[in-house]
C-alpha cells in the first residue's frame, strides 16, 4: 500500500522537473561549463574504491594536483567534499582551542576564515579592507608585532568582490613572525599564478568546478612540512573525523612507492575520474597557457563592457581576470537583467550581503574562458540591458 | 620552463594508468555497479548550484529520499560528503562536550561512531556484542539505567561483519530513557526495511553507493523533530561548519513551499543528478519490491555457496542479505582467490581488522542483486577456488 502511494507520488514529481537539464553557459562564480571529455570521464565504469587501478587513479591525480598547486608537497589530495570542506579540513587540523589566528577579511569568503577558525576553538583577529579593496601587507605585520600568531589564514581570490589579494609579502611576513600561513585559492587555482612553494604556503585549499574544470564536489588541498609538523604536534585530536588529515593519509599514503592503504572512506570515484581527467586538460594546456588565455578572456569582456557603458567594480590594481564583477548602472533592476539572460540560457551571478543589487559577478573560467564564449555572453548582455 | 617539465611529467604519468578504467562487477561493500541511466545522469549537462532548474532537482531529491527513507521529516537531504560525512554530520550536531552517549558497537562501523562521538566532546559508553553477533536490546536498557544518555547512536547493518542488528526495540528503549537515537544504515537503505517514522529514529544516515545504487560521493540524512529541537538548544555552534544543519537548511529550506535560498557551499550537481535518477529507479521499483529482489538474490547465492562447500560466517538470525560474509576455508588462501577473481573483473572484499584473512565479504547490492549476477559471480568463485 505505501508503495502504491510512493509510486503515485513519484509519478507526480517526476513530471517536473524534467529529467534532462537545460542547457546552460555558466558564467556565474562556478560551477563552469565543463569540457566533454570531463563529462565522459564521470560516466565511466565505475571500479571499487581500493581497485589497484583505482590506487593508481589516485597516485595520478595527487602528481598532476602537485604540479597544478607548483608544490613537491607529497600531502597534496582532493578532499572527498566541495571547497568549503578543504578549508575547513585545513583549519579544523591546524588549529586548536586557545590558539591564535589572525584572518585576512576582504569580503564574505574571508568572513567564513574566520567563521571556521573560530569553531576550530582559536582566538581569531581580523585584518580587514573595504570591500572591492585588498589588504596592505604592512597590516598583517603590525598585527603580528601586536602579539604572534600560529596561523595567518586569508583569501587569495575573493569570489564575492573579485579582488586579488597579493599573497607572497603576507607569507613571508607570517613566516618571519613565526607563524603559518594558509590561503583559500577557490576561485585563483587555474585562472591566475598559485605558486605554493615559491611563495612559501604552508596550507592551501581550492575547488574542482571553477578554473580547473570539473564539476562541483572536490577540494584539492596541499600541505607542506610546517604545516604537517603542527598536524603532528596537536595535543588533541581534531573534532573531525571525516577531514582527519593523519587518517585520511593513511589511505592516500604518506609517502610514494608501495604502501599498504588503509580503508578510510569510500572515495567519490566518478567525482576523481573527472577531476583527473580536468588536470590533465589543465596539463595539456600548459598552466602559463592557461593563465595567459584567462587574462585575454577577461580582457575582450572589459572592452566589450567599455563599450556597453558597463564598468568594474573591482579597481583595476587587484582585480581578477576570471571573475568580473560588474556595477549594475543605476536605474537597471538587478533580477529582470538576470532572469532575461537564464531565459536565453546563460547564468551570471548577483551580489550578496551588502552587495545584493549593486554588482554583477561574471566568471569566466575554465572551458568559458575563450573569446567565442565572451562574445556570445556580450551579445546576449546587450539584449539584456536593451529591453 | 616549469611547464615544459610539467608536459612531460604528465607524458610519462598519463601512459599509466589508461583513462578508461576496466569493467568490474562490483561484489564488494560497495561502491555497487550502476543502473547505466545513473551514470548518463552524471554526465548531463551541469547547471548552476542556485539555477532555478537544480533548485526543483533539490526539491524532488528530498521528497524522494523522505520515501525512501519512510518518513516525513522534512529535514532530510544528502550531505555533500560519503557516507561516514553523514554520520559526522549528525554527531557533531546532536552531541555537545560533556554529553553522555551510548554507542553499540558489533564491529569496526560501530567503533566509528563511537570515536567520531568521543571527538564531539561526548562521554562515550559502549555496549559491545563479539564479531557476527548482534546486541540484545535489554543491553542498552540496563546501560541506560546505570546513566541517562542524551544520545544512543548504533549501526543498523555492520558492513564489517554482515551482521543486521534490531532497531526498533533499542529505539523504544531509547526514548522511555529520555534519550535520542541516531543510526547508522549506510549499507541497510534500499536494501532492506528501513522504517525512520515507524520505529521511531531520530536521525539517520547512509550513503548513495549501495542499494540505492548511485556512486560514492553522498549521504543522505534525515533529522525528526526532537533532533532538530536538540540541535537548536546547543549552548555553542557545532565546530563544523561544513557540515552544520541550521546553515545547510538555510540552502535546503526549512520547509516546502516557495522561500528565500542562501548560498551555504556549492552543491555537487553532478552527484546529485545521479542520486536523483537512482532514488526514480528504486520508487519505480517499488521498496518492497526492490527488499525482496535483495532477499531472493540472497537466497540464490547461500544456495550456490551450499553446493561449492562453503559457510557463511554471520548466523542466520541476523544475517544481512544484500552483505554476505563467508568463512574462508581451511587452507584456502584469500589473497589469492581475490587476485583470481579481479583477474575476471571481479571483485568481493576481504575482512578487515581481526577479520583480516578469516572472511570474504560479498556484497549484493543494488544493480547486482539479480539472478544472472548472482550466477556469474557464483561461477567465477568455483573456478577461483579450483585453481
Amino acid at each position: 500500500m505505501l508503495d502504491m502511494a510512493a509510486k503515485v507520488l513519484h509519478r507526480e514529481l517526476t513530471g517536473d522537473p524534467p529529467a534532462l537539464p537545460p542547457q546552460r553557459a555558466l558564467f556565474g562564480a562556478g560551477p563552469a561549463n565543463v569540457d566533454p571529455r570531463v563529462s565522459r570521464a564521470l560516466a565511466a565504469p565505475l571500479v571499487g574504491h581500493l581497485d589497484p587501478y583505482f590506487l593508481q587513479v589516485m597516485d595520478e591525480t595527487m602528481a598532476m594536483l602537485r604540479q597544478v598547486f607548483r608544490t613537491t608537497n607529497h600531502h597534496t589530495i582532493p578532499m572527498s567534499a566541495t571547497g568549503s570542506g578543504g578549508l575547513e579540513t585545513i583549519l579544523l587540523n591546524l588549529l586548536e582551542p586557545g590558539d591564535e589566528c589572525v584572518v585576512g577579511v576582504i569580503g564574505f569568503f574571508g568572513q567564513r576564515l574566520a567563521e571556521m577558525s573560530a569553531r576550530a576553538g582559536a582566538t581569531v583577529r581580523v585584518v580587514e579592507a573595504a570591500l572591492g579593496e585588498v589588504i596592505a601587507p604592512e597590516r598583517f605585520e603590525a598585527e603580528l608585532q601586536k602579539k604572534p600568531a600560529k596561523l595567518v589564514a586569508l583569501v587569495h581570490a575573493e569570489t564575492s568582490t573579485g579582488a586579488w589579494q597579493p599573497v607572497p609579502e603576507v607569507a613571508e611576513i607570517a613566516h618571519r613572525h613565526g607563524a603559518l600561513i594558509a590561503i583559500d585559492c577557490v576561485t585563483s587555482l587555474g585562472g591566475v599564478p598559485v605558486e605554493i612553494d615559491q611563495w612559501g604556503i604552508d596550507a592551501a585549499g581550492s575547488c574542482s568546478q571553477k578554473c580547473i574544470g570539473s564539476p562541483p564536489g572536490l577540494s584539492p588541498v596541499t600541505f607542506g612540512p610546517r604545516a604537517l609538523a603542527a598536524v603532528r604536534r596537536r595535543r588533541a585530536k581534531p573534532t573531525t573525523w571525516y577531514f582527519d588529515l593523519n587518517a585520511l593519509f593513511q589511505y592516500w599514503g604518506e609517502s610514494d612507492g608501495p604502501r599498504e592503504r588503509a580503508f578510510h572512506h569510500t572515495a567519490p570515484v566518478a567525482s576523481i575520474y573527472a577531476l583527473r581527467e580536468a588536470l590533465r586538460l589543465v596539463l595539456e594546456e600548459g598552466l602559463e597557457a592557461r593563465w595567459a588565455r584567462h587574462g585575454a578572456a577577461h580582457e575582450r569582456f572589459a572592452d566589450g563592457l567599455q563599450r556597453l557603458g558597463l564598468e568594474l567594480f573591482t579597481p583595476a590594481t587587484h582585480r581578477l581576470p576570471q571573475l568580473n564583477v560588474i556595477r549594475i548602472p543605476k536605474g537597471v533592476d538587478d533580477a529582470t537583467v538576470r532572469r532575461r539572460l537564464l531565459e536565453r540560457g546563460i547564468e551570471i551571478a548577483g551580489g550578496f550581503g551588502p552587495l545584493k543589487g549593486m554588482i554583477w559577478r561574471v566568471g569566466l573560467m575554465g572551458y568559458n574562458a575563450t573569446p567565442e564564449r565572451v562574445d556570445l555572453l556580450l551579445g546576449a548582455l546587450a539584449e539584456a540591458l536593451k529591453h
